[in-house]
């Protein structure tokens, strides 16, 4: 694999996550934006963020912004919902470049998903913690009702693998049951990571219930945002940055992502 | 809850881990050194260790040991598996005090304690993909047949204080049920945290399996390397800094442990 080298690519859509999670935002780019560079910057020294406080959260995602910035990224996409909800508010207006987080999108897309008016949320317990996915649905229609339930042990089933699992399947039972029973007809996947469960997630819900997928809306948001024809014109490009040395990332990208990738390199952010 | 102050207080036993885990080594020094004062750091902004590589593990130890012996540490204790494994055997000679991991005080318990010569090990990725406890039993005795199975859900589920739960119970089956099956008569809980599973884990395994608790067994290596007499005569004290704020170690703390905080604070540490 060819190793990245900054001054030979154009401008990249810089995008980061704490892990591989932020994987299923750059699947959804590729599919919407099929020419572009992406360069992505997993902080696996650090996963997971899902625990961790605004203030950390906060300087891990500007400690990341900075040094996609001086890769030249033309736009950050923080495809973390926990670094969304808590970093984004903070962060956006400071950067040259736009800063585009999942958070706004998928709350937008389950606004306009919903019939009954009763909508779920799952996802780390910090972005619960924040209500952000409450905040931005009824900044937009504050008649709607939301149920928000933190799954902490999601990421750590999904770092494993554990996608089509009788474990996974019991914990994810015992953490839908209470909105399930509340009569929600849409359910937002509040994590970057659980995109990778959404069949687990169907079989729980079954059919009546609209899945909201925050990667999916925010390659929409990205698609929309930038000019047309800003494709690379050599060509598609995925180049990757962790912070740690990782297998399960690779696998996880390779297998059940089929993501191609074309340099990957381990660099130290912040400390 | 009064502050951290370094300067009334005489020198302390310098303890860390990457979270909670460390704690279990914490009571067991309460318990064999009652009047010591301990100065614990939990890195709960970096939390976990176990699924990271050798070299960021030993590069967020190094930090932390810095800073305990800045705050006046007369030792430092490893309460961290991961860490005792990656990082011990390259900083303990570069410092000025006795720097002592929980890995060494096990493995030789776990010698000890076998009769029929089979040994199994528990432990993180990391731990275990290092193959510090089978190299360390097998220096003691190269008869001594060692399997060491990672265990990487554990720590997630203890962090979320699932010490008694099905779920926690059906991932301890699958993860000890290969090793039981090769006849093992001593078990090594070769991570800190594990010790709050000990009901689980022996509830699975029986009463003809001896467990081996790397933390008791690291407090009596710590009672046996001080000299007599070298409690604190102003009585006992334990406080504890951490790297991000964190709800859920407190609650350990108190409730499973019954561990009495001293003082509390947040404190950067490398970044």
């Amino acid at each position: 694999m060819p190793s990245f080298n900054k001054s030979s690519s154009p401008p990249p859509i810089g995008v980061f996550d704490s892990g591989i999670g932020g994987l299923t935002v750059v699947a959804e780019l590729r599919r919407a934006l099929p020419l572009e560079r992406i360069l992505y910057l997993g902080d696996t020294a650090r996963v997971p963020y899902g625990g961790k406080s605004a203030e950390t959260v906060t300087r891990y995602s500007r400690e990341i912004s900075d040094l996609l910035l001086s890769e030249g990224a033309k736009m950050i996409v923080v495809a973390c919902n926990t670094a969304s909800a808590l970093a984004v508010p903070t962060l956006a207006p400071a950067y040259p470049v736009p800063m585009i987080g999942v958070l706004e999108p998928g709350a937008a897309a389950a606004v306009k998903a919903t019939r009954s008016g009763r909508i779920g949320v799952i996802g780390t317990r910090a972005t619960i913690g924040s209500e952000a996915y409450s905040k931005a649905i009824n900044s937009l229609n504050p008649d709607l009702s939301v149920t928000a339930i933190a799954c902490p042990l999601l990421v750590p089933l999904i770092e494993e693998g554990l996608f089509d699992d009788e474990v996974t399947k019991t914990v994810l039972q015992r953490y839908l049951d209470p909105m399930l029973s509340q009569g929600i007809d849409t359910l937002v996947l509040g994590c970057t990571h659980y995109p990778l469960l959404k069949k687990a997630i169907r079989t729980i819900c079954g059919d009546g219930i609209q899945l909201v997928d925050s990667a999916e809306n925010c390659a929409i948001a990205v698609n929309s945002l930038l000019a047309a024809g800003s494709g690379n014109a050599r060509g598609p490009r995925l180049d990757i940055l962790l912070t740690d040395s990782s297998e399960g990332f690779l696998r996880i990208a390779e297998k059940s992502l089929d993501l191609k990738i074309d340099s990957l390199s381990v660099r130290s952010v912040g400390n």
